[in-house]
């Protein structure tokens, strides 16, 4: 994997094991649960990715995924008394953006179809916050009220088009990320939500 | 993989789909919510079996299982008022009996032992639906009142000793793929369940 | 795999179909749900571990692991009207001390990171017990008031430590096994608990 990809699943993983720590302990969990839902938030996508793709688990071989999850429980611990609300939102979107970007990127540069890949970047970004929501027993925000896989799935369609067309990683993956950013900041600003089916 | 797993495979995951992209429009998710847990009905006992087997993910090569899962979820949202009950189990089952006939097929063809090749049959059918009804917070039919797992097992049984005495792969197929439709058919008109454990 | 890691597989397997099928029993399962919560509670951790190693599913190969969980199934069924309460107990800690040396050990040898190995050795132990609560819908043990992630962790450090120092396997494996099982069943005589985040 390239340094690129390294940088940004850093970054992805502190930011989903923050939020993970943060939920898991609301719901009462003990250290333990703490910190395994939070080690699950920022690991699930990255590890389905790279099994998906048939290449090595990050985690297993590069030490430094899991101590950034560990810091982030370290933090949540520490700062338990403190809100965390709005920081936790923006560092949780730049992870999803960052998570998506590498998800694709990483997808695409070992064979898969553009339209897999897509849906892996998305995977990559949305699958941690789902399966901490199954372990916490909460509905999934991603099925019910979220803008998380539009942002994703938005970012990572933008990502394999310029991919395509031979733009260089730098400009492709700041472009698609941003788009994911933006998306994520202002559809919680105004409260935006997928429609539902009428039933 | 031949060309018949993928025949197979593309049925299974249209109707695995659908009926997935109800499940999730009765529990009253979002567009996107709907979208996901139709890919994930369809997909995860495919991805699981293939993993299992070390082999490639179909959908990230094929992209034609993405495009049956997506047609599934427009079709679910553009006759979203009327109730697609029978038409639905009857479409479930048949993808139930291709599911599990690919399943153990393709297992078997991998050099897995007989019994594990049942099994894998098994997950391949099942699992999505599991899964689905885990992301919906429902307890799961299948663990509860069901006989697709009954009926994907003796199929794949069948097909395994079929195929362990060299029987031709279309006579194998279609013998245990009526199995399990049977099986799920009558059973369904029946109202036919697993006794419980008395305690 | 030495014979060592499947004769250790077999014990954990078995103990950890046997707490799987007694809880789906309680919870109201037919046969085909416990068999199954059986199954997946006894196969899960070695699934993932293999998976993530990117080496072969035993199960797959190795018919008597699937064997065993059927051999608890039977058992729960014909002793269905008798607790199981300590004898469960003792045989999951047993079972958990397996499954984590197993775990750790074999990560280990295929190059893992200690701390990559310390943490695939925990969920070698305890992945199978969190699906099986996810799938029967109870809060899962593991994360709310548990000491299995506790004791199966210090005993995968310590395992780790040992290898690392060239301590020839057995002594190894009964040093780190003995401490996770001390730990379980003094945890449990005392009702040890981790502490919760004071909210």
């Amino acid at each position: 994997m390239s340094h690129a990809v390294l940088f940004l699943d850093f970054i992805s993983t502190f930011a989903f094991a923050l939020v993970g720590a943060k939920v898991a302990a609301l719901k009462g969990m003990d250290y333990g649960g703490i910190t395994f839902v939070a080690a699950v938030s920022a690991l699930s996508g990255g590890t389905f990715r790279n099994l998906a793709l048939q290449i090595q688990v990050a985690w297993l071989y590069q030490p430094y995924l899991l101590i950034a999850a560990l810091l982030a429980v370290v933090f949540v611990i520490a700062f338990a008394s403190k809100p965390i609300g709005k920081f936790a939102i923006i560092l949780d979107s730049i992870g999803l953006a960052f998570a998506a970007v590498a998800g694709v990127n990483l997808s695409l540069e070992h064979g898969a179809q553009p339209f897999a890949a897509i849906v892996l970047g998305v995977l990559s970004a949305v699958l941690g916050g789902l399966i901490r929501d199954v372990l916490c027993q909460t509905p999934p925000v991603l099925l019910h009220r979220e803008t998380n896989g539009t942002a994703t799935l938005l970012g990572s369609i933008v990502f394999a088009i310029l991919y395509k067309f031979n733009v260089p990683f730098s400009v492709t993956a700041t472009i698609s990320g941003l788009i994911i950013l933006a998306i994520r900041l202002v559809s919680i600003r105004f409260k935006w939500n997928l429609p539902k089916l009428r039933k």
